[in-house]
C-alpha cells in the first residue's frame, strides 16, 4: 500500500487514481481514507507531512517527495532516517526550471520589471540597455539536476554560463567551479547569479551581504531554489545601493510571501509564487510508479537523498 | 559628406563622432550643422525624416536607415526612389530580437502578466500551466534577418518552430511555409504566433479577426514588427473571447501608445515601448561605415530595400 499525504482531499484522490492507473498492482490510498492502514504502508508520497506523521508508519520501504527538494521532510526531527527518501526527478522538472531561469534572466536583461510598472501607470518609458546576453555570464549556484538542465537553455540564448557545485562538473560550454575554495572566483565571473542550491545547513543564508559584495556592481540575482538561501534585508540593501540591479524571486521564507513584505513593491524585484518548476502530476506519478516497479524488481531506487551530504 | 538626420542635437553629434572615428575619411555632419550642404550630401543616415527632406538632396548615393524597417522612409511620397536604401543589418539586431521574442514567448507560457498584476496587488496567486515549451510550436510570420535569428533561440528553449515567408526557407529544425497559399496551414500549426513581417501594403492589418480565428483556441500572440500589422479591436475581441490567451506587444500605431488605449490595462496584454531590437549605436555606426567602405571600393551595398517586393 502507498499512502498519499498532500493537501486537499481531491488532490489526494487524483494522485491515487493516477498511480493506480500507471501501476495497476499498486494500492494507493489517501492517508485519511477509511481503509488506509499505517502498518500496511510500504510507500508514502508526500510534500510537507506534519512532523511526527512519518514516524508513525512502522513498515515503510521508501518515501517519495512530490518535489525535487526534500527539506520539507528532513526538517521533521522525527523523520525515519533509515527509510530511503526519493527526490522527484525526470525530464520535466529540468525543462520547466530552465524556462523559468531563462525568463528570469531575460526579465532582468530586458527591463521586464520597469515595463510592468510603467504599464500599470500607462507610461511609455523607453529603456534599452548596452548589453546583450552575449556580453553576460550567468553564474548558476548548484549544478544539480535543475542547474544542469538550465545551462544549455541559457547558452542557446547567447549567455556564457559558469556553474558552482560541491564536486567539479564537465558540462560542455560551462565553466565549472567547485567547493568553498572556488566560490569567490565563481562570483567574480557572474553578471547574473542564479541560486539552484538545495536547502541544507551549509547553504542557509548563503546569499548574504558578504556574498553579494563579491559580485560585480550592478549584477542581477535570481532565486528559484528555497527562500532561506537569501537574506532578504541584505538583498534589499544591495538593490537599494545599486550593487544589485534587479532580482527575480520565486521562493520565500515563509510562503506565501506575507502581504507586508517589502519585496512585493520593490521597484527592482519581480515576485513569482513558487512556480519555477512544478511538473505535471501525471509525469510525477509516472516517475514514482516506475521507481516502485524497478525497486520491486530488485533494482535500486533513483535520485536518493544522501544523509551525509544533506541533499 | 554624410548627413545625420535623427531626433536630438546631442544624438546627431554622437552619430557623427562615431562615424568619423570608424571611417576617418568620412565627413559626417548633423543635417542642421552650419557647414552641412545639401548639394554635397552623398550619404544620409536617418530614421523618420520629415516628408520632402530627402527629395531636397540632389546628389545622394545611398540612404542608410537607422533600423531594420524602412517604412518610415518609404511612406514619404517624395522619397528619391532611384537612390539605394540600405536597411540596418549586422549580428546584433538578430540577437536582441531573439532575446525579446524568447522573453515574450516565455512570458506568455509562464504567466508573466498574471504575476505582474498579482505583485502590484501583493497577491500570492499560484498558477502553473499544463504545457512546457516542448509541447508548443511558435509560428514566426516573417523569416527574414530577425525571424531567422530568433528561431534557433526558441528551439534551444524546447519550442518547435514553424516559419512563414514569401519564399521557402531551408532552416534546420524549422518547418517552412511559403506564400499566401500556405498561410492557413502555417496558422493551424502555431500555438504562439510571432509577427516579424515588414510593413508593406500586403502585410498591413494582416493580424485581424479572420486570421486570428484560424489559430487554435487559446493561442498566444507577439507583435515585435510594426503596429499596423495588427488590428487592435480584433486583437482585443480575440483576447476577450479566449481565442487568444495572451499577447505581448512592442509596437503600436501610433507610438507612443496613447494613455487612453485599452491595451495598457488589458489583463492579458503585456506592453513594451518599442524596445525589441535596438542595437548599440557603435555597432550600427560600424555597419554603416563598413557599407560605405565596401561601396567606395566598388562593391555592392548590403541589405538593400527592394522596391518590387516592397521591403
Ligand atoms: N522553485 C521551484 O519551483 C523549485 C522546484 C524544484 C526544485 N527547487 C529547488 O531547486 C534546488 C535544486 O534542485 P536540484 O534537483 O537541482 O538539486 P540537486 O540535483 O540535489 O543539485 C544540487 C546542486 O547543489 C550543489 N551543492 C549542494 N551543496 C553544496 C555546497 N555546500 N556547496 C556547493 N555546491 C553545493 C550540488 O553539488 P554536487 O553536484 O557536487 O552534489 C548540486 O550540484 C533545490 O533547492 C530545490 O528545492 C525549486
Ligand atoms: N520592434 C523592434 O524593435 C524592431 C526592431 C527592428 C525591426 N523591427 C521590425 O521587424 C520586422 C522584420 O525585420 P527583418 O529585418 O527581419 O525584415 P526582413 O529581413 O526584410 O524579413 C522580412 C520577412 O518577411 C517575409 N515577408 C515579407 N512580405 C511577405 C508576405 N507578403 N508574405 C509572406 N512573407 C513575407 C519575407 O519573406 P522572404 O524571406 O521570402 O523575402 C522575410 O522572410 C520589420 O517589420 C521591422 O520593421 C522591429
Amino acid at each position: 500500500m502507498l499512502l498519499v499525504k498532500v493537501e486537499g482531499a481531491r488532490t489526494r484522490q487524483l494522485w491515487c487514481d493516477l498511480l493506480g492507473e500507471l501501476r495497476p498492482g499498486l494500492v494507493a490510498r489517501p492517508f485519511d481514507a477509511p481503509d488506509a492502514r499505517p502498518e500496511e504502508a510500504r510507500y508514502v508520497l508526500t510534500w510537507a507531512p506534519a512532523p511526527g506523521w512519518l514516524a508513525g508508519l512502522p513498515n515503510l520501504r521508501a518515501i517519495f517527495s512530490l518535489g525535487a527538494g526534500v527539506d520539507h521532510i528532513t526538517t521533521d526531527p522525527t523523520w525515519p532516517r533509515h527509510v530511503p527518501l526519493v527526490r522527484m526527478g525526470g525530464e520535466e522538472p529540468g525543462q520547466r526550471m530552465g524556462e523559468y531561469v531563462a525568463w528570469a534572466c531575460l526579465t532582468l536583461l530586458r527591463h521586464g520589471r520597469d515595463f510592468a510598472r510603467a504599464q500599470a501607470e500607462r507610461r511609455w518609458e523607453y529603456k534599452v540597455g548596452e548589453d546583450t546576453a552575449r556580453d553576460l555570464t550567468v553564474g548558476i549556484m548548484g549544478m544539480g539536476a535543475l542547474g544542469a538542465a538550465a545551462a544549455p537553455m541559457l547558452r542557446g540564448l547567447g549567455y556564457r554560463v559558469a556553474g558552482w557545485s560541491r564536486t567539479r562538473k564537465a558540462v560542455e560550454g560551462v565553466e565549472s567551479f567547485a567547493g568553498a575554495g572556488e566560490l569567490d572566483a565563481f562570483l567574480a565571473r557572474a553578471d547574473v547569479l542564479v541560486c539552484l542550491l538545495p536547502a541544507t545547513p551549509e547553504t542557509a543564508g548563503i546569499v548574504n551581504r558578504e556574498l553579494l559584495a563579491k559580485l560585480r556592481p550592478g549584477a542581477g540575482f535570481v532565486n528559484a531554489a528555497r527562500g532561506p538561501h537569501a537574506v532578504v534585508p541584505d538583498l534589499v540593501a544591495a538593490l537599494d545601493s545599486g550593487q544589485l540591479s534587479g532580482a527575480v524571486l520565486d521562493v520565500f521564507d515563509p510562503e506565501p510571501l506575507p502581504a507586508e513584505s517589502p519585496l512585493w513593491s520593490h521597484p527592482k524585484v519581480t515576485v513569482t509564487p513558487h512556480v519555477a518548476s512544478v511538473a505535471r502530476r501525471r509525469e510525477r506519478a509516472r516517475y514514482v510508479a516506475e521507481a516502485i516497479a524497478g525497486f520491486e524488481a530488485g533494482g535500486p531506487l533513483p535520485n536518493l537523498y544522501d544523509p551525509v551530504r544533506g541533499y
